[in-house]
């Protein structure tokens, strides 16, 4: 996919995602001749930078991020880069950006082609798209539009953003873009699930138990807690890498690999997504809150954090299909910072069988996310020197040189854009479902609040969450598999 | 089982047998306490050593099986033996031999237990017998006889052994030996089996392709030819090693895990093996004889070979069962010598299902049982950096404290002959199955030697066996796993 002609425009240009994230993974597809010749990238935010500035921090990124770097190619790389100071808020600015794009476009014979990606505060994200269209910087080639996450707060600003959105772009010019449908083990779930019989063989009702997604972070909410109170873990991770992944784990199987068959057979699992009442929520929910250590504070002495914050750093609790391979399985999540490490994790848990060894361990099938790329099944085998039987992992773990080959989730996602393969990235008609499971979630959570005695759990840091979350099962021998 | 008193004698006391497996296990079974005090050991043969002789014999084949010894036990531990020079054929031995263990039997307060170890040459088993019932060697606590393989040449010859040593023993208390069936991952099979629904849920027919078992050996037939030519691959490995392994695959559930619903379940299965016919033998089943190399001599060149030889050091072939949980999926085994390494290997191959990747991998189930002991599942996962799939190994691989632990195959079969527990020897009525079985292929093979052109391929040394092996299966997409 050489020379996709192109004009990019960054909002958030001067921001830490741009940094860290997008100019080095711009410059592995360059180097890569995945894009060439044919672009150029305008980067927009508040700060008063020149095009030269832009350049020197496009370098300083790629050499933050690559053990060796061809300096002419990174030379000519940055080249094609331009700084445009830009206030989202002020019509003027989008005539000079639009009149920069069209220069751009010209220099670069990038035929009318243009990406907008929207790097930078949720918040603006409304504003920037309803400006695009009033001051038409649409073009005449393709016109595509990169979302960050969070995709709203809930459902009703997510259809409003949607309706703004949709004003310049449609469906399937947008692009919802979500890291972890980039992360390779995220990606070989579908793969896993479809091509191995051993596994496809026991993805039903009758052989799965459970199924176990754990997304834990070390770290506490460092210096974003004003952004954090407005979010909470529902919806800064389960509203999307949660959903996504239990999406892909319970999906019926797509009548092939197109984009179109995917999210077909995505729709109609979600279509079928059970919404939790206040009932179920009580018994199968938990939100929490980390307390301080020595070194560390409670959620609630974080810089920019309400003192009587109810904001969950913690949550866990259930989800359930109608419809699909897993119908009725309960799928149980977890997430929340300062867990004990960083680990994300799918634990599929098997029934029990009585057998004749009299244990009973289940059969477990682990796909580890991060940060070891790894899928191990356990099984029972025999004890060595005694009678009875003892656990055996079976493990796949990627070698050193398989993950170099590996690229960033945003490399991936970003060609996926240039070449407008829109798989990895989520339908409008799915979020809205993952919004409707959130906010009944949260609507109880706020009910819960204003009774003056909400439950939340307080846990210490450097463990495994609250231990109110091992009380969320629906039988009582569930348990977490991974402690 | 402390304390077991008993007087055991081994003929072949002098023996390869006894020196580098039978005493150090003796020696380890002592060391746990699992024989103690009241025991003692006759180890009788033509050479004429004294007692003393013997105890340095015992002690030296200690030293050379243990990194570490403690003298003091051991010298202990050797005092118990005592040697009886005698002639297998003449009476009056036996008479001599009876008056001495009836004496240990006084000195050792041993109860009138004996056991009669036949670790000799195999053409000795039935007069042995014989001269035990004439003589009276039997005494009035437990009568155990265990006999080393072969157990007779054919059907015919077992029989008749079978009748000499049924006039003093009872079938209970015949222990006919196989000392695969006391090795770690062959013990393993039932377990793996039986407790892990992943696996049991896709051990029929409609999900199992084809079940392959490799025994293969490193060396040609050394020093041993002249036996050998009596024997040959079927004889030597497939009636026993190989037919126990498939059994324990093939088998359906026991009711429980005692040596009597074991042995029930082992005999339905056999009373349903297929007996292949003529043409079947031709089509599935293929001898060979290795070729020399610079440094090695071709079988037919071999000391105290014929060199007209159609004796057969590689055999592979199938077996069939009308009934059990796999009836009728082949399992094909294949066996020799003048492999490019020694290897015992079980590979469970499941069918293949077309799937939307494009390509058609099958998942296999291995079970390495020497050198490395392991167990592996081999999955589809994604390719990573192009579109496809790739096949990954999750692996279980056991760590070396882990074989440490593991307790060589005499020493638990000895255990469990002291224990009368007689799970893991072979039964009669399953080894007439077995020589049922390999009957039919020697009579067909005899046949064919008598038209002056046996169908004996000749394969080169240090590789995989005969290329015609890989003729034998029933469809063309069927091929070896172990390459």
């Amino acid at each position: 996919m050489k020379n996709i002609p192109v004009v990019m425009i960054i909002f958030g240009g001067s921001g830490d995602l741009a940094h860290r994230k997008l100019y080095p993974a711009l410059f592995n597809l360059y180097e890569q001749n995945l894009i060439h010749d044919n672009f150029a990238v305008i980067g927009t935010a508040r700060r008063p930078w020149s095009h030269e500035y832009l350049r020197g921090q496009v370098s300083d990124a790629v050499h933050e991020t690559h053990d060796k770097v061809n300096e002419n190619d990174l030379k000519d790389f940055a080249s094609h880069f331009y700084y445009q100071s830009h206030d989202v808020t002020n019509v003027e600015h989008y005539v000079t950006l639009k009149k920069l794009a069209q220069e751009l476009d010209d220099h670069y014979s990038a035929q009318g082609n243009r990406i907008f990606y929207m790097a930078m505060s949720p918040r603006f994200f409304g504003t920037i798209a309803t400006h695009i269209n009033d001051q038409h910087l649409t073009s005449t080639g393709f016109n595509r539009v990169v979302v960050e996450k969070p995709f709203g707060h809930d459902l009703k600003s997510a259809e409003k953003l949607n309706k703004q959105i949709n004003a310049s772009f449609k469906e399937e010019d947008v692009f919802r873009i979500d890291h972890y449908l980039g992360k390779e083990m995220v990606q070989n779930i579908l793969p896993l699930r479809f091509t191995n019989p051993l596994i496809k063989n026991i993805w039903n009702p009758k052989s799965i138990k459970n199924i176990q997604v754990t997304l834990a972070e070390r770290l506490g909410v460092e210096a974003r807690g004003g952004y954090y109170e407005t979010s909470g873990a529902m919806r800064d991770m389960v509203q999307n890498h949660i959903f996504q992944i239990v999406t892909l784990l319970a999906m019926p199987e797509p009548k092939d690999l197109s984009s179109t068959s995917i999210h077909k057979a995505k729709q109609e699992l979600l279509d079928s997504l059970i919404i939790p009442d206040d009932d179920e929520i009580k018994k199968h929910f938990v939100r929490g809150q980390y307390l301080g250590s020595d070194s560390t504070f409670a959620y609630k002495q974080e810089p920019n954090v309400d003192k009587n914050s109810t904001t969950e750093t913690f949550a866990a609790g259930e989800i359930k299909f109608k419809k699909g391979p897993v119908a009725g399985v309960p799928i149980y999540f977890r997430t929340g910072k300062e867990f004990k490490e960083k680990k994300s994790r799918i634990d599929i848990v098997l029934k029990h069988r009585s057998n004749l060894y009299g244990q009973a361990h289940s059969n477990n099938i682990t796909i580890e996310i991060e940060p070891n790329m790894q899928i191990f099944i356990t099984i029972n085998g025999k004890k060595i020197t005694e009678t009875g039987i003892r656990r055996e992992n079976l493990a796949y773990t990627f070698s050193k040189e398989e993950k170099a080959l590996i690229p960033d989730g945003y490399e991936r996602l970003l060609h996926d854009i240039f070449v407008n393969d829109s798989t990895n990235f989520t339908h409008w008609s799915e979020l809205k479902r993952y919004w409707q499971f959130i906010d009944a979630v949260e609507d109880d959570w706020r009910k819960e609040d204003k009774t003056g005695n909400p439950q939340i759990a307080q846990y210490l840091p450097y463990r495994m969450g609250p231990k109110e979350a091992s009380n969320i099962f629906e039988t009582p021998t569930e348990h977490w598999i991974y402690e």
